[in-house]
């Protein structure tokens, strides 16, 4: 059987030989077509081959968003590297965690991150030979040095199954997992969300999330797929993506909370009704989904999914059935699993289980884990849902063990925020879970179990937030003198959550 | 990495989850819901695995079609067995042909291919166990009794690069060579006709083509993946069609030449405008789609592709650009060669080289051929075409090499007829190939060197008529008393094609 070489680069090819005139990408007034686009992914990678990043090896970017954070995914993709991009809301810790699981030959990062780029590099790492800075720095390669060699580079021609990026996910093991995503992935991902919104190459897709996204990077690689246009912007203006929205003509935007609500203001603001814009996805509440369709004319895509099914494998246009994160994609299986993998019965809830073209090639690095996220030959996802007569899903929350808030879209672990909390004095145990926000979709709540008077929210708050990304702090905090315990000793979860929603 | 389990039945079991009481399939008055094809999907495999097929085993279907032929395609990717179909247009001798290359564990046909059938069972086949007949026939199981199983049948789950069916293509080595499917490009090739088509659960497939017949194939699948119905049918029959399309809401048809027209002519006779038809798909000269834009309110989509490339890897909709192929599809990456494997300039002519999640996993069994034929990672396919500045292709005929007859859709190698021609008495040389034919799209013409009035024209064609497959047959042949010939001796094909177009 032929391992057929197929990446996000030939996608770009494919798309510079059809719409080669066409803008491709327009970040900062610079506007680029696919000719141009690929002309610099081309010289992008000529540098790095220069520099002896080699197939199968991992580049890490800390950076917030910019043309040449995007054109690497291209370049990596052309020499059959992996681009393995960090969250920049980690803290330098953290970030370190990343590394430690990409194991990268190169780390590129931009002036807004390079204090905490800094701190990782006083960490000794043997495999780590280049540092790179997007925009300049000391002791830094400049990147744009890397887009001045002429010569031509070798087109590896990774086969589909081949990973091309990996994106952090949980961090439960204090290391962040990486799920890692086959060019065949953002293939079918990409078709998928096309074929779906129908989508061609007079659309443009707003593009303020972060580049270590899923969702940005799945909005990116659609539009290569239809020829459309990536408006890339540095990180979230919710008056920029109005201004772009208009006068770029910005048709497709995914948003987590509370960016939505910030753009529909700002469009109010400037008089603007979204003219251009057809789609919005991602995951709100039903008012908010109310108000863009009152504002706009846009349509609200939701669903359900994860980085490691490369984005929704369930969506409907929201209103279809309320309440319910649509129904299968079709590229993947879903099906919902009892504790010993046997399917439940419609409006039974069980674990949501996915394989299929969507569906991750492995955690980056992790067989064993791997292995056991595969049991029985499916991805078992640690969400729980159930399914009507018409196989909408609803969404029943994450599998007790494996815990997930997720405010404004970034992913937090209770277990990563108890961890820290309990190492605070005078605290005796804790429980961390989310809670409905009106703002952020969920916040983060915790209980700390403690003396009467001994400590305050904001101490709480504060400690987590100087060790690990501020955006995993506590929201909320209260206090208890006694956590409900179970016979092991061990704070009961659930009856915390129960007595504190 | 993980093999993920992917196959068309877990696309069937997602159809039933989501679509499960809508009409599924329509065959000769009986409508079965996506809920019932998946229990006579799942009885079906029991039966087969209660016979002993295993995971990789191949069954030869040869029948017309039915609806048991389109469930050994559900039944055997359960169990991931390989669906091996033949084309019942063919001899007993070529059937043979096929078998080899095949080697099953089971032969299923229907009452119509009795005859061919029975002549191939003479030949003994030490692998091919068991005789099976749609409709029941002597000395073989009745498919109907495999059904009554109601036991449930062992799940494979094969991986996604795992072959699902192989469709038989150039018979140029006498035994043709098998195109081997795998699940992922079947569901990639659904996706990006859903995609592109916009099709959906309300969208019927009007299907006469054969079922062991890309194009067949792949719209009954586009329909499993988009919860639409298949209308399937035992063979053209025009007026069924236009009946069909009427009564049943067809909205989507693959054609050959000389369908289209046929189907035009009944429409026209009993005063139907095809008001549900919406897409016609296939390869027809420009009087024909300009007809059906003129008759109906259907758009016709043209293309390029293979058996080996799942179908259509560029299209568009025709008069978009006219005269070409249009343009590469999102799920595939192709490129033109010269002989060196070097790209040509936009314009230049170069052989069609395609790679991607449409291009089949393997030549069946030839492991050489099929790593000739991927020389550079690239499928070549043998044909060849010129982009214009736009990215739409521009098709230019076989590679000398390689030369192809398709008339009506079905390929006709002109070394194998020559083979043939050659055998007869008196014939000195000859020179086979396709001619532009109104009604077949291409026609097979066959100029034989002899001695003045030795043979007739009806001698020729009845001859290749006795020995390969009918629509084999020249149907023009001309005389010549010395064909031109090069130095070598041999018959200098480009002078004789020069001189009889």
């Amino acid at each position: 059987m032929i391992a057929h070489g197929y990446t996000i680069y030939d996608m770009l090819e494919r798309a510079s030989v059809m719409f080669g005139g066409r803008r491709a990408v327009v970040f900062e007034g610079t506007t680029l077509s696919y000719k141009e686009l690929l002309a610099r992914a081309d010289a992008l990678a000529a540098g790095l081959q220069d520099l002896g990043i080699a197939p199968g090896e991992r580049l890490c970017v800390l950076s917030q968003n910019n043309l040449e954070y995007f054109e690497l995914y291209l370049a990596s993709a052309k020499l059959g590297a992996i681009m393995y991009p960090v969250n920049w809301r980690l803290t330098a810790q953290e970030v370190g965690h990343v590394v430690t699981r990409a194991g990268p030959v190169a780390f590129v990062y931009d002036e807004s991150c390079a204090e905490v780029a800094k701190a990782c590099r006083a960490v000794e790492r043997p495999g780590l030979k280049h540092w790179l800075a997007i925009g300049g720095d000391d002791d830094a390669l400049d990147v744009a040095t890397l887009y001045e060699h002429d010569g031509a580079s070798t087109r590896h021609g990774a086969a589909q199954d081949d990973i091309s990026l990996v994106i952090s996910t949980a961090a439960v093991d204090v290391i962040p997992r990486g799920a890692a995503l086959t060019h065949g992935n953002i293939a079918a991902s990409g078709m998928q969300t096309m074929g779906l919104l129908g989508l061609n190459e007079t659309d443009a897709a707003l593009l303020p999330l972060p580049l270590f996204h899923i969702t940005a990077v799945g909005h990116a690689f659609a539009m290569i797929q239809c020829g459309g246009c990536i408006l890339l912007f540095r990180r979230f203006d919710a008056v920029a993506v109005v201004s772009a929205a208009d006068e770029l003509g910005g048709t497709l935007l995914g948003t987590f909370p509370p960016m939505l609500g910030s753009v529909l203001d700002a469009a109010k603001e400037s008089g603007s009704q979204l003219p251009h814009l057809r789609h919005v996805m991602g995951l709100e509440g039903p008012d908010m989904i109310a108000r863009l369709h009152e504002d706009t004319n846009a349509q609200f895509w939701t669903g359900f999914g994860q980085s490691e099914t490369s984005g929704f494998v369930t969506l409907q246009r929201a209103g279809e059935r309320a309440g319910t994160s649509g129904r299968i994609g079709p590229m993947a299986s879903v099906k919902l699993f009892d504790d010993d993998d046997n399917e439940v019965a419609v409006g039974e809830v069980g674990e949501i289980v996915v394989r299929g073209p969507l569906v991750m090639g492995e955690y980056f690095g992790q067989e064993d884990v791997t292995a056991h996220t595969f049991r029985s030959g499916w991805h078992h996802t640690g969400d729980r849902g159930k399914f009507d007569a018409d196989g909408y899903l609803t969404y029943a929350g994450r599998k007790p063990e494996k815990e997930l808030i997720k405010p404004g879209g970034e992913n937090v672990y209770p277990a990563e925020v108890e961890k820290i909390i309990d190492e605070m004095e005078a605290v005796r145990g804790c429980c961390v879970f989310g809670v409905p926000d009106e703002k952020w979709g969920e916040a983060v709540k915790a209980v700390v179990e403690t003396d009467e008077g001994t400590l305050s929210a904001d101490d709480v708050i504060e400690y987590v937030g100087s060790r690990i990304g501020r955006f995993k702090r506590p929201r909320i905090v209260a206090f208890s003198t006694a956590l409900p315990r179970g016979g092991d000793g061990k704070v009961d979860r659930e009856k915390v959550k129960a007595q504190n929603q």
